[in-house]
C-alpha cells in the first residue's frame, strides 16, 4: 500500500496514520523524495482501505499487489518525465536520443564527438570514465579527471552527458561533473550502491542486469525511489542466453512489458542489445516500435579504433542516419 | 562449394565434374530442385575453384564458408520470393500477412475467420489441425477431415492455408489440401521430416526450434532445400530464456540477422513470441522495423473461448487494427 | 485420476465406470499396457473419489495432481525395474551402465567394443545406427544393415544393445534387432514417435529435449506409457545454457528430482552432459551420488578417430577405470 | 606472462626487468601479496620468455594464455590450501565444512547453531548480517551490532565464522569480526569491492554470478589476487537457466572444470544450487564426486521460522547426517 502524505501533514496525523497501519502488523517505511513524501505499508491484505482513506494529511492511497510499488504503474497512472533543463526532457512523449564512445579517450576525441551531436542537434552524450572491465589488466577509464574535462566541453556545448558510476565513493566525486548517472548492468543489484543513488538528486539510468528479470530491475528501480530520488530511467541492454551468434539478446519483450508496468522512462541500448555494428540499426528502429522513450548508442570517429573493440560502435556516418530514421521512426509510431 | 548446373550438362560433363571434385578428396552430394540442379561439395578449403570454374556444364559456383550452403546469401544475394498463386507472394518485396485460430474447431469458425480476413483483405489463414501437446490427453486436433473441410472454405474464398505436419506419413494425405507446410519449433530438427518436405513442391515455412540457435534453424532449411524444396520460409518464434513473465522471448535479433545470412524470406511471429495478447502488436511492429518479411499471428471471434487458452490471441477487432498498422509499417520501413 | 482395473472387469462394468466418470464431466482415456488396464480420468477436482472406489472391477484408485499421471509416484511409490533378459535388469536396485561408440562404423568396431564390454562384465551396448546431425551433409550412420550385424554379434556375447531410432517408419525395421529404443533430445517432443513407441513391447529410453522441462520429460514418457508401454526410462543428457566452456550443462538437479517425481528409471549421460572427455568420470561419479539408476557413455578404442569428433569419447582404459568406479560408487551409495 | 620475483631482488633489478618488459611492449602490472610479489606481463606473444628467465631478481616465469593469469593451474600446478588457523585449514587435502542459517537472527539462534556445529566437529559458521534483498522493503539483516555478537561467541567456542561483504565500506568495520569474507552472486563482478578485498590479508569465498560464466568468475578471482590476497575460494551456487522446478541449476560441470584450471578451492553451495530442502543432500554429496573442496549450506533449529522462507534450510537432524555423509564421501572419493 502506498500513501502520499499532504505536504503540510502534521507530526500527530503522521504518527496516528503509522499507529494505524502498524495497529493492523503492517510493516511501514517512510519515503521522502524531491517531490512528495509516501508511507509504504506492507502487510496482509486484508486490511480494508478506507479504514485510513479518510485520515487527514492523506493526498492519495492505493494498493499496489506488485512487490515495487512506487515505481508501479499501479500507482502513478501517467507516464513520468524527467526534466535535465535547458528543453531537454525524457520520456513522457519526449524521445531521448544519447550517443557518445565507449571511452573517454581524450579531449580531441570529446570534441570530435561533441560536435559530431551539436552537428545532428542531439543534447545527450554518453562515455565511460570508469569502466567495468571483465579482467583486472584492461584500461578502466581516465577517471574524475576525464570526467571534468569532458564535462567541462559538453556543458558549454549545451550537451548533458549521462555515464557510469560504480560505486558509492564516487558518487560525490562525480556529481558537479554529471547529468545523469548510469547503473552498469553488472551493479543492478548492487544495493548499497542503489541506496546511496537515491539520496542524490540527479536523473538515474538503471540498466537491467546481465540475466535479470523485468522485476528485478524494478525492485532495483524501488530502491532509488524509495531512498528518495525520483528521477529514473530504466534500460533495456540485452541478456545473456544459449544464442552466442550476437552479443547479448535484446529483448524487446521487456521494453514492450516495463512500459505497461511501470510509469518510468525506458531507454533502448541496442549497441550491447546485439552487439554488431551493422544490426544497431534494426534494433534501435524495432525497439522505437516495441515502446522505448529513448535510445542510448554507441559512436566513434573511428570504430576500429576506439577502446575495447568497437565492434558495436557506429561511424559518424552511420549514427547520423540513425539518429534520422530514430526521429522519423519515434513520430510514425506516435501518430500511428 | 556450391555448383550450379547448366540445364542441358551431360551425362559425361557431370561424371567428369564429380570425378574431379573426389580426387581432391571432397564429398560430393547432388541436388535438384523444382528450379536447378546443383553439386554441393566439402572438402578441404585449399582447393583453387578456377581449376573447374571453367569445366563445361557449369551455370555459377561458389564457395560458401557458412555450414548451410544453398539458403546462405553467400551463395544467393538477391532475396526470394515465395509464390503461392492467385497474386499472393511472400518474400523479395511482398509483405505477408497471415492469421488465424490456434486450431480449427468448426465449420462455423472457419467461416468466420474467412469472413474476418476476406474483409480485411489479408490473404493467408494459419490454423491448426494436428496439434503438438505437451500432454497425451490434451486435444490434438480435427485432423485430416478439419483439413479437407477448412481447405475447401478457404480455397472458394481465394484464400490460402498453413498448417503444421508433424509426421512424414502425414504429408501424402495433406499435401492436396494445403497451401504451405509449417514444421512447428519441436521439429525444428526432426530430420526426417525435413528430409521428407525437401521432396514434394508446396512451400515449407520452417519454425526456429524453442532453443535452436540461429546456424540450427538455416542447417534445418539447408535438409529441406538439399532434399529438392527450394521454397523455404524461416519463422522466428520466440526463444526459451530464464526470464519467465513472458512466454517465450521473442528474438528480434535473429530476425536482423537471419535476413543478412540467408536469402530465404523470415516470417515473425509474435503470438508465441511474447504470448500475451495485448503486447502481441507491439511486436509484430517492432518485427517488421527490425526487417521481418511477414507476420503470423493468431486470432479468433472470441479469445476467451478458444482451445488452447487463447491468452496470445487476438480479438477480430484487435487484428484489424493490427492488419492496419502492420501495413503503414511496412510501408514506412520501406521508404526509410 | 487413475482407476486401475481388474484383469477380470466386465465390459458392462467398464462401461458403467466409464458412464460415472463422464457424468461428472470427466474426460476418459483408456490405456492398455503389456501389464495392465487403465482409465484416465481428467476433470474437475470436486469429485468424491469415494464415490466410485468401491464400484466393482476397480483394483486401484488415485487422485494425481502432476500433470502426468501414470509415470508419477504419486500414482506408483515402488521404484520401475525394467528387464532385458539374461539376468539384465535396469533401476529398482539394479544399476545399469551402458558404453559403446557414437557411431557403429564397422565390423572390426563392433567386435572390438564387444570384447571390450565383455571383459569387463558390461551387458549393454550403446551406438548409433540413424544419426540426427545438423548438417545434412554429415555421415548418417550405417543404418539397418549395420543394426543387424551390430545385433547378431552383440547376442552371441550375451550383450543387450540400445540405439537410437529417429521415425516411426524405422520402429517396424528395427524392432527385431535391438534390446532398447532410444529416442534422441531433438526428438524428446516428438509425440508422433512417442505414440508409436508406446504400441511396442520394447523398453525405450527417453532422453531429455535440449531444453526440455523436467515436466515436459515426464509428459513425453506419459506418452509413451499411455499407448502401452509401460517400460520407460529416463535420461538426462544436459540442457543447453549460456555457458559455453562446455557442450552441455549436466543437470544433476534434475536426476534428484526426477527420482522423487517418477518410479522411472533414470539414466545420466555425461559424455553429452559436459562433452568433454577428461570430465566425464567426475560428472558420471557425481550423477550417481545424485541419484541415477545408470549410466550411458562413448567409448571408442581410438577416441581421436571416432565418427564425430570423439571430444566426449573415453578410450578402452579410461572406460575401464570408469566402469570399476562406478561399481564401487554405487555399492558405496546403497550403503550410505 | 607471470614473473614472481625474488624476495632480495634489488630496485635497479626490478626496472631493468620491467625496462625490457616495455621495450617489447608488454603492459606491466606490478602485484605485492601476503606471500610474494610478481610482475605481470601482458602483450604479444611472439616474445621469447628466454631473453628474461636468466635476469637475477627472478624466482619463477612461466606464459600463461588464459585471461586470467595467477589464479590459473598453468602457473600453480599444485593446490592451494588456506589456513584459517587453529587447525581449520581449507583445499589441499582438506575438506571443508560449513553451515548455518542464511541471517543471523538473535544471540540464542547463533548459541543454538553453534552447539550444533560443535557437536558435530563442524568448525566454520555461515550466517547473514548484510543481506542482499530483491525488495528494499525485506529485512536487510542484524548488521555490525549482530556480526560481533555472533563472532564472540564463534570464537569463544572455537567457531570460524563467514559473511556477507556488500561494499567496500563494510570492509573495515567487519574486518576484526570475521574469518572469511564472502562475496554474494550478485558481486560476483563488482570489481571495486574485489579490489578493496584484494587490499586486506583475510580469506574471501568468492561466488559465481547469478549468470557467471567459470571465465567471468576466475577473472574476478584475479582482481583479489592482483591487488594483494591470495586467500580465495571459488563457490559454485548454482546459474540461472529457463528451468523453473527449482531454484538454480547447481553447476556440477563448473566444480569439475575449475578444479583443473585453477589451483583455488572450490566450494559447493547446494542450498543455493538447488534451492530445495529435500534435495540439497543428494546434491552436496554429488557435488564431493565432482571434486568439491568443500560444502558451505543453510541450516536452522527450525526451518519453517527462519528468516527468508527457510525453503532450502536443514533442520539440525538433517544436517548431523549430511555431515557424516559428507565426510564418508570425501574419504571414499580420495580412496578411489
Amino acid at each position: 500500500m502506498i500513501i502520499q502524505l499532504e505536504k503540510d501533514i502534521t507530526d500527530i496525523q503522521r504518527a496516528t496514520l503509522e499507529a494505524k497501519l502498524q495497529s493492523v502488523s503492517y510493516q511501514t517505511t517512510e519515503v521522502a523524495t524531491q517531490f512528495s513524501e509516501y508511507i509504504i505499508g506492507v502487510g496482509k491484505k486484508e486490511f480494508d482501505i478506507r479504514a485510513i482513506g479518510t485520515m487527514p494529511g492523506i493526498r492519495d492511497i492505493h494498493r499496489v499487489s506488485d512487490a515495487y510499488k512506487l515505481v508501479s504503474k499501479k500507482w502513478k497512472v501517467e507516464d513520468t518525465q524527467i526534466d535535465l533543463g535547458d528543453g531537454i526532457k525524457i520520456g513522457g512523449g519526449s524521445f531521448a536520443m544519447m550517443a557518445g564512445p565507449c571511452s573517454i579517450e581524450s579531449e580531441e576525441q570529446i570534441e570530435s564527438t561533441i560536435a559530431h551531436l551539436v552537428k545532428n542537434n542531439v543534447r545527450i552524450m554518453r562515455g565511460g570514465v570508469y569502466k567495468p572491465r571483465s579482467s583486472p589488466y584492461s584500461f578502466r577509464g581516465l577517471g574524475i579527471d576525464g570526467l571534468k574535462l569532458w564535462y567541462k566541453k559538453a556543458s558549454e556545448a549545451g550537451i548533458k552527458i549521462i555515464t557510469e558510476v560504480m560505486m558509492t565513493e564516487q558518487i560525490d566525486d562525480m556529481i558537479e561533473y554529471i547529468d545523469v548517472f548510469q547503473v552498469g548492468a553488472r551493479n543492478s543489484q548492487n544495493f548499497n550502491l542503489l541506496d546511496a543513488l537515491g539520496k542524490v538528486d540527479k536523473p538515474v539510468m538503471l540498466k537491467r542486469g546481465i540475466s535479470g528479470t523485468i522485476d528485478e530491475l524494478l525492485q532495483s528501480a524501488e530502491y532509488i525511489f524509495s531512498n528518495g530520488n525520483e528521477k529514473i530511467m530504466l534500460c533495456e541492454r540485452g541478456i545473456r542466453t544459449y544464442e552466442n551468434s550476437y552479443r547479448n539478446c535484446m529483448d524487446l519483450n521487456a521494453i514492450a512489458m516495463l512500459k505497461e508496468k511501470s510509469h518510468l522512462p525506458v531507454i533502448a541500448d541496442p549497441s550491447h542489445g546485439i552487439g554488431v555494428r551493422r544490426f544497431v540499426e534494426r534494433i534501435a528502429l524495432a525497439s522505437v516500435m516495441a515502446g522505448a522513450d529513448g535510445v542510448i548508442f554507441e559512436v566513434h570517429e573511428c570504430p576500429e579504433k576506439a577502446f575495447s573493440d568497437g565492434q558495436q560502435t557506429l561511424s559518424y556516418e552511420e549514427a547520423e542516419t540513425l539518429f534520422d530514421r530514430l526521429r522519423k521512426t519515434f513520430e510514425f509510431r506516435e501518430n500511428l
